[in-house]
């Protein structure tokens, strides 16, 4: 009954997570963002193991329910692919022209944000 | 008792809209997509023009109330400003690279989507 601790989730959770309750981000936090197990979790907020296993599985379909309609990790992907796509080539093509330079780092940390 | 059709509010309707339920999504097509009267679309819908006024304005603050959460007319404003920046930069200082500019004009698309 563990839940895969998975990339994909906790990306998603990143988006997403001004969307979800208290109780949901509690739980999610603990449990991606600072590794807490299951077991740990129920006894911190004295419930049983079931209950967080149960809020945390529907805290994920949740969160794929957001991406199925936004897209906001997939689109995220495809300009982040070709935002590193430009900053390769300038690098190695430009390297001297500073501004440009610039430019396309800083269009890169937006991604990052 | 007219509401302003703002640029503003048909953007975040661009963003928000897969979150809103098929009676807000129908209202706001035909008053900011379709530029329908308020009477107009009371009218199609066999409800009063106060009940349509009602709605439009409540989802107009739900969708305030989306951006306020996740931001993504802000972000989408700022990257579009970054890639039209590097767009100009490169269309001046390299025109004959044809890679550069294949490569920052599809930036520019990711963002019109």
């Amino acid at each position: 009954m563990e839940i895969e601790k998975n990339y994909r989730i906790n990306s998603l959770f990143e988006f997403y997570q001004p969307l979800l309750t208290k109780k949901q981000n509690d739980y999610l936090e603990l449990y991606y963002g600072d590794d807490y197990s299951l077991g740990e979790i129920a006894e911190n907020f004295n419930v049983s193991r079931q209950a967080v296993y149960d809020n945390i599985k529907r805290t994920e379909s949740i969160l794929e329910d957001y991406e199925a309609k936004l897209h906001l990790y997939a689109e995220f992907q495809v300009r982040n692919q070709q935002a590193d796509r430009i900053q390769r080539y300038v690098h190695e093509n430009y390297p001297n022209d500073q501004t440009l330079n610039h430019l396309v780092n800083h269009l890169e940390s937006l991604e990052e944000e």
